[in-house]
């Protein structure tokens, strides 16, 4: 460890982490969350700011946004602290918001995913300060109280918000938990995007020894739905896995035996890569599925079948970071603290990134994520003192790149 | 009309009708009916028995049986007094228990399905007796209150228990609705068989965004059912329609549109024709299933996947009846009273022909059946007697025929 733990505010991610994880933050409850983390940061000379998002329909959400100096060059670190449910807390090892330390382990809601990752910046930017002074140039964290809910009152309002108050950042680095097994295997430098819809198909009801008077709406369902999932969208680009849509569901709900029915429908997500935009694969679909429904396989001599398509809330754009001086110091600081060389990954699901990534250059390193979301969240406690080493490498090498 | 309207003990199918139509039927209630058969029944010298089905798990069901005579040669009419739900009463124009006569049409439910079939049948027996004296040989009624319902306790048993006392028979007509559009379309000479099942993909559960690590049942379930349906099972044979299966419904009820599903479902029926018996209908079926569980196109690089199947209720049997003299003289006496020529056919769905066909061969003709199943069931009252002429024209020509 490059940092031994020392005695300054807020210096000790341990304690950060136990203070987080004991406000009971479920989305979209404040539960303390913010208050505390801002009586971390102000007295490390942070500027707090407490903003609450709010549209009709949804629960208004509490947001945060804290600065330390007032020049450039500007570095962000970006997280939430809300949390996903604890489902039955009975089958905890330890009740979920108590931050019990048992073997090594420090266990609780959000102890990965990723109050982990603030407590860790928060102590990294503590003890640079402690050790270089203020950094020249400015630290912000940005962070929301509805990224595990439905995003809306979250980071890309906070995000508007700050940037009409003229903030201006240069990089972010957001920290969710982005390594499968151990500390050190991946920083994700981009993220596929991600669209969603939902497709009912008509046909006509009929008694099923009279299929010729009917249109079994099966029959177009599974054209369709094929249709989707094959061929595969592509191969994959230097940067990323190849697209792929899964349909998630197809759902008819046709108790009876001897009747065909007049009604299917389908849901399906595809997270896809840089050969694509939201909208171009939204097109493409739309020919796979008016190509699917004029194909006679399962229909011979019909029609062409009549479908409706839906689209799912908003589509996530995909993007890649190409900022060397970003991820270059993120890659060294974790070369230093542990001696591993980082993959540098599109992979997975989608995260706030993809919201940020229209301000400034994003990268995403934090703790390890296996038991996110899961019953018995926990992050081992010498993980969280690693990562604080590296996160303090990476704001002093990120400034004396960026200030150069 | 070859038997003018007379005023002999339930001679008249109008009368006989309305009387059956006011007992409210509806599986698996006896409400009546039968009763009301057995009373028109005795005075024209039928011995009548009633007989109580019973199985574990389902309703009792009355049911009667009753024969005219003691010896040889012994034709059969089957059918039912039960009748479907009614729906919403206030839909109908009449009450469905009231048999009103409105512009020269009978309402009620029951009116084609089949209470008139049975109602011109006894007319037609009343008829044949009036005019020849008791048939030489002898004529039953098998008639069930469980054929709308499951079909357990009702044609199956009763026949059982007749042949377990000794009753054989040479010919059998069943009085369903067989015509499509007008009296003498259509005689059904025998039926396709019907298997049903229920198959069920196991797959594993996984984020959308991960789909290596999971196994989306989707798309297992999209490929069985595809292979179920397509190709062809045949082209059809000399008496047959094609084969045909379809898949009535797939359910899969996952609502997250970022998990893939371990589990998808999927329901079917085949109608077959006689290039299969039930038991190589079933192996198709399974050898269908089994190679399409290694198909790759949607799962590539996987294992095949696994499914169960099970199999519904017991299948129906396919069949075609071969009798000339039972053949001919119906045909000649429909021919005969309204001057068309009926077709020999085999499609639509099953009924309880499938069962008959066991003890002695069996032909099915009555009304026309638009309105089965219907609000507003009714028959014209034009076609009640012009049936229950030619219903009195076959007695006569088969027990002639049938004599020699």
């Amino acid at each position: 460890m490059s940092h031994p733990a020392n005695t300054s505010p807020a210096s000790d991610p341990v304690e950060n982490l136990q203070t987080l994880i004991r406000c009971p933050s479920v989305t979209p409850a404040e539960g303390g969350a913010l208050t505390a983390l801002a009586a971390m940061l102000e007295p490390l000379g942070f500027q707090v700011s407490r903003m609450v998002a709010r549209e009709d329909g949804t629960p208004d959400v509490e947001n945060l946004y804290a600065r330390l100096g007032t020049e450039g060059p500007h570095l962000m670190f970006a997280g939430h602290t809300d949390v996903v449910p604890v489902g039955d807390e009975a089958d905890w090892t330890y009740p979920p918001f108590s931050a019990e330390i048992s073997n090594g382990e420090l266990f609780g809601r959000g102890a990965v995913d990723m109050k982990g990752g603030i407590a860790c910046f928060v102590a990294a930017v503590a003890r640079h300060i402690e050790a270089h002074g203020a950094p020249k140039g400015s630290i912000s964290f940005l962070i929301t109280g509805d990224e595990e809910g439905p995003s809306i009152n979250g980071t890309t309002k906070l995000l508007q918000w700050a940037a009409e108050r003229g903030e201006r950042w240069d990089a972010c680095l957001v920290g969710e938990p982005t390594n499968p097994d151990t500390l050190g295997d991946m920083i994700k430098i981009g993220r596929r995007g991600s669209v969603s819809g939902h497709i009912t198909v008509h046909g006509v009801q009929g008694h099923a020894a009279y299929p010729h008077l009917a249109d079994n709406a099966v029959r177009g369902i599974i054209k369709l739905t094929e249709a989707l999932m094959c061929p595969p969208f592509d191969a994959g680009t230097d940067n990323f896995q190849p697209s792929n849509l899964e349909v998630t569901t197809i759902d008819v709900g046709n108790p009876a035996t001897n009747v065909v029915p007049n009604r299917a429908s389908a849901k399906f997500n595809i997270r896809f890569n840089d050969t694509w935009t939201a909208e171009t694969v939204q097109a493409e679909i739309i020919r796979r599925l008016d190509a699917a429904s004029a194909d006679q396989t399962l229909r011979p001599g019909r029609d062409p079948l009549r479908y409706e398509i839906t689209w799912a809330d908003r589509p996530s754009h995909v993007f890649l970071t190409r900022d060397d001086a970003l991820i270059q110091s993120l890659t060294a600081a974790i070369e230093k603290t542990i001696g591993r060389t980082p993959a540098l990954s599109t992979t997975g699901g989608t995260s706030d990134a993809r919201f940020i990534k229209d301000y400034c250059p994003v990268v995403e390193f934090g703790l390890v994520g296996q038991t996110m979301h899961m019953v018995d969240e926990r992050v081992a406690v010498a993980d969280l003192e690693t990562l604080t080493g590296i996160y303090a490498e990476f704001i002093e090498g990120w400034f004396a790149h960026a200030g150069i």
